[in-house]
């Protein structure tokens, strides 16, 4: 019998590195061995609001994102077994009706801002990491990337931000840092850290 | 040839379980391949003190410690030399005449509150780790390990902490967590972090 799964969890800030901690673990671990679970994929169908308030809604809190599903998901990889998982079309602001299978692997790789604020997430986790960057890099990041690849003007950014992402990230993403099992300040470009995360999982996930 | 040693800091505030932690990396990476410079070994000689003035000197101060000495030391270390660890008398705020002696290994195991506040030291640390725990414990673990092992009152104990111990940590402490590659929570009771620790230092070493 192969052994259990390693369960990761990768949290942090918006703008953290995240994603690039995420690509280093899949190229390293080997991407054929690990299957990925990001909350973004949870987000609730919002087709209902009408276009002019969906950009300020407030994407940011937990209840915009259907946690309970992702829960049962990881807990069914966990046992084993394959999950559909949702495809989300950020422009609209809706589900698809699409999904992408995927199948139980070795390394459980669970990555978004708020996955530490769910404590039966925080419960299914066996490696916890939080990708801890300052705030003002963080704001840059986010801006730049809103900029090139959403079409977002400077003051659009700025609003949300102060509106909802980061009155979010004081109430919920900097408390759940707390509960890491350890802290990775900015993300992939620190190899020492990489390097160790990556041997942690490769010996546990028996690679 | 054997690979180069490896160079680890072990970083973190009084009282944050450090030595916990370098507990764990003795016993599980063996003490037998492990070099270990605690940077306590180096406050200066200060019997020069008269008895009354020495609880009050600032000893969380960077300059309290020989550290030019400390960093010859490393230095000598990383290529395969040697070196007579000075033997410090608490009680007597000086050095005795006795020295250790030390030879290299293929960790050499450095650990302070202040060792990441010295950029000649932080040049040669292979791995940085900041053990990060809310300063409210780390009050209280040094409140009961000064009563029950150095024979204080919790009052001379708050003194001293509020005059020097607590504004040393702000001004010199905190500050250099920057320069951690990793920060962990809580130091020795972490088991997740200990694991990826002592991971990443047998594979580096070789062991």
């Amino acid at each position: 019998m192969p052994p259990p799964p390693v369960v990761i969890g990768l949290a942090g800030g918006t703008g953290s590195g995240k994603t690039t901690v995420a690509n280093v673990i899949f190229s390293r671990a080997g991407a054929e061995r690990l299957a990925y679970v990001p909350h973004d994929a949870y987000y609730r169908n919002r087709d209902d609001l009408p276009p002019a308030l969906r950009a300020a809604n407030n994407w940011d809190h937990p209840d915009a994102l259907e946690t309970d599903l992702m829960v049962a998901h990881v807990r069914a990889l966990k046992a084993g077994q394959p999950v559909e998982l949702p495809v989300y079309n950020f422009a609209a602001y809706a589900r698809t009706g699409r999904t992408i299978h995927v199948e139980p692997k070795p390394i459980i790789l669970v990555e978004g801002i708020l996955i530490f604020a769910d404590p039966r997430l925080r419960a299914l986790f066996d490696m916890k990491i939080f990708v801890d960057t300052d705030a003002d890099l963080r704001f840059i990041r986010r801006l730049q990337r809103d900029i090139a690849e959403r079409g977002r003007t400077a003051e659009s950014v700025i609003t949300q931000y102060l509106a909802t992402v980061r009155p979010m990230h004081l109430e919920f993403v900097e408390p759940s840092k707390r509960y890491a099992d350890i802290i990775v300040p900015e993300g992939g470009r620190n190899e020492v850290a990489m390097e160790m995360i990556v041997a942690r999982v490769k010996s546990v996930a028996g690679a």
